[in-house]
């Protein structure tokens, strides 16, 4: 990169806001799961949406490579600059206020910097609940979320980030400022371009504010967990918590026997509260709005309804907060109880609901076929038909030469959930891991009109390039 | 029109599928409120998507102009054939299956021109609720609904169109079909073409296909009626409704004493329930899954709260089905009611909803000191901020010279509407009534984002033509 327009980048924000040095660069150049590493001559921390404009004005005009980074924490390697040295990666960092929030209009205004606990917190303060919960909410923020189209536990009543978005501010790879943030519920006016950016993991603009829902928040809150003997014997129990709660229905996980072996050995303070193993379990989540007590029924009556029918074979209802975390706790550690247990190559796929116990018999004959020992940990967001397909090493193996099969093994899931009509990304995005795959997965004209729409809103191609979709 | 190109066009769908004769085309010329009246040599039937894009991929090559029409009952002409003759249109009428229905998935796969009724009709059968509700439902169509992201009455607890579907089949203008019938919650690979052509108006392609959404049925179900003194105190109760009941709030909807007297005056079986008269209105629908009863402590919880509050002056609840209809017949016939009082010049907007009670105060104070005598019936879905701002004409006007002032009285409400973050659609779409509005209402990056998304996707301008947006 020529000297004279670094500094001109540097002019934009100032020096002080600007990280040069290999040390002060190292953190924003990896991604937590070690997958990919790329190298930058630059990062800008602009503190406005006039500057980041004022940068991708510069960079359109130079043809410099634009990398968005907000909370560095996508499991894809969409936020991770390109190996090769001159990708400037641009942080939000700063731009993190919560710009206003209007409880009687249930709406929040947030910059695209903005973590993701503060806006949660924000809404606590008046007395509302802003329902995206995710692992990474310390330190993810808002336009990484909406640039994902994050999911994460609330989704099945609330829906993922594109449902919690009313309005964005944008400035597109041109530097213009696209002002987008209407609080409106119906808006009717002409084509729908917030719900192109959203999800489009940073590839055609940069989201530097966004009006965000909020809701009440609910009174009752119900958690139970219920071993039962199969998927399907889950999936009718699902379908009668639906039934029964509606969108009281706050969260509905699948967890495999295996994964709670794992979590109670690996994770502090895990245990397993019921005294026999069952093949599955699943966690339910109700919340009510009205009070306590109709969340009280309606748990008790689910599991009647679930031993009644012989789909329950024991469960147990979390009788405080402590317990309720808990239970939410095994849930939310059983990726990281992997680790002690060797290698793990993941998957984060989605099929229609109904076909759950299809998809999960299939898959692991064919990964145990492939891979003889190997201890499938499927587990996930049944709900939204989201499982974290989840795979261990077989015991004794050689970590690296496991981990070496990883695209074989996705191959040999990914095929079985496209023959179920799924998803082979549910919530994670496309990235740079998934991007060679996205042509095989989606329709030669599905990845024409993408192209079309990349090429349009990005003809210098300097937003985050080699990310998701690259020109044919 | 060359007649060996009509010719060409009837082979593809044969010649029994075709209407030519001026009578037969006639109902397909014109809308429902008479504003606009086309023209066209030729309407086709196709029965298939692949006829659907040998039709197109035709009209591609030729640079014919295509109006896609499916119910007709849209409400700012973007179903009708401009004038001048030449646009040829495509009617879904005979592609009206509903091609599959999953109940565990919740999920059902619908033909661009199935009826709404149907759908609602075969989600019932199989004990499932599809939401969308509209006066219209006996005929207008599910591609029509997409097209325009129809809301209708149920939006608060649902969501309009967008929300209710997950996938889409679309005939692109090039005749090139775009399989998208996904039927997934969760799904992150790549560019959300969905939201694109969903609220497009047909100018992007003709929706042949949708996978719809599907809901437990409520069983518990509650209708009340409510007196309040302002606006001011209706958006109070709305506050507190939504705070107890949660989704289970399935309408809150807002009419003013003007409304009542002319339904009550003008529509068959409608009487007014509470004896004395108030300034507004509210109607309250709230819906449980999980028993009859959460319904009926919630109505009546939140009744209480209401006249504890003082916000509710009197109030009834419906203590049957028929006089839950007839609730609904007052608020669904107030537009009707308005045709015998003479002319009506209306407005669709939104407004977040906190500043309903201000924009209503200033709207009519505008109006009033433009027109004096105008009598404001404005109601609507107050929850989402859906106002149908409607004026009848001073009592003993000339109608015509009223009906003369629409545009001038448009430009005075709309310009209080943007004053105050709102639409000047929000739910009937642009078609041709607000096309030339929408380049004023718009940001020119958000029409020059719109042109370049046309272009890219109707590279020949052959779909609707004149409609939403036009070349700069």
């Amino acid at each position: 990169m020529a000297p004279g327009l670094v500094d001109r980048f540097i002019a934009i924000v100032g020096e002080t806001n600007v990280i040069r040095d290999a040390a002060g660069l190292a953190p924003h150049l990896v991604e937590d799961r070690g997958l990919y590493k790329g190298s930058s001559p630059l990062l800008l921390k602009p503190a406005s949406t006039q500057e980041v404009s004022a940068i991708l004005k510069l960079a359109s005009e130079t043809g410099t490579a634009i990398v968005p980074q907000t909370g560095n924490t996508g499991l894809v390697g969409g936020q991770t600059p390109r190996a090769g040295g001159s990708d400037v990666i641009v942080s939000l960092a700063r731009m993190n206020r919560i710009r206003d929030i209007d409880p009687v209009a249930n709406v929040l205004v947030a910059d695209g910097g903005a973590i993701l606990a503060d806006v949660q917190k924000a809404a606590e303060d008046v007395n509302r609940l802003f329902p995206l919960s995710l692992g990474s909410e310390g330190s993810c923020r808002i336009g990484g979320n909406l640039s994902t189209n994050a999911g994460g536990t609330a989704v099945l009543a609330y829906g993922n980030m594109r449902q919690l978005c009313l309005g964005l501010e944008v400035v597109l790879p041109t530097g213009e400022i696209w002002d987008g943030l209407r609080r409106l519920k119906k808006d009717n006016t002409g084509y729908d371009l917030r719900d192109l950016f959203i999800g489009a993991e940073g590839t055609l603009g940069i989201i530097t504010g966004a009006v965000l829902k909020l809701f009440p928040r609910p009174v009752g809150h119900q958690v139970a967990f219920a071993g039962v003997g199969s998927t399907e014997d889950a999936l009718q129990l699902f379908d009668k918590a639906s039934t029964l709660c509606g969108s009281a229905l706050t969260g509905f996980e699948l967890m495999p026997r295996i994964g709670i072996e794992f979590t109670t050995r690996h994770i502090d303070g895990v245990r397993d509260p019921l005294s026999e193993p069952h093949p599955w379990y699943v966690l339910i989540d109700i919340s009510t709005s009205d009070s306590a007590q109709t969340a009280e029924v309606m748990v008790h009556s689910l599991l009647e309804q679930g031993f009644e029918a012989g789909l329950v074979r024991d469960a147990v209802i979390a009788s405080s907060v402590a317990q309720q975390k808990a239970l939410w706790t095994m849930r939310e550690s059983m990726s990281g109880a992997q680790k002690p247990e060797g290698g793990s190559i993941k998957h984060d796929v989605s099929v229609p609901v109904s076909k759950i116990p299809q998809f999960m018999a299939e898959a692991e004959k064919a990964v145990l076929a492939a891979m003889p020992g190997a201890r499938v940990c499927a587990f996930g967001h049944m709900g939204d038909g989201n499982i974290h397909y989840n795979i261990s090493q077989p015991i004794g193996a050689d970590k690296q030469a496991f981990l070496d099969r990883w695209r074989e093994i996705n191959a040999i899931v990914h095929a079985i959930v496209l023959n179920a009509g799924g998803s082979i990304s549910a919530e994670h995005g496309i990235g740079q891991l998934k991007r060679d795959e996205l042509a095989h997965v989606r329709s030669p004209i599905e990845m024409e009109l993408m192209y079309r729409i990349k090429k349009s809103f990005d003809p210098a191609g300097i937003m985050n390039p080699g990310k998701v979709v690259i020109a044919p």
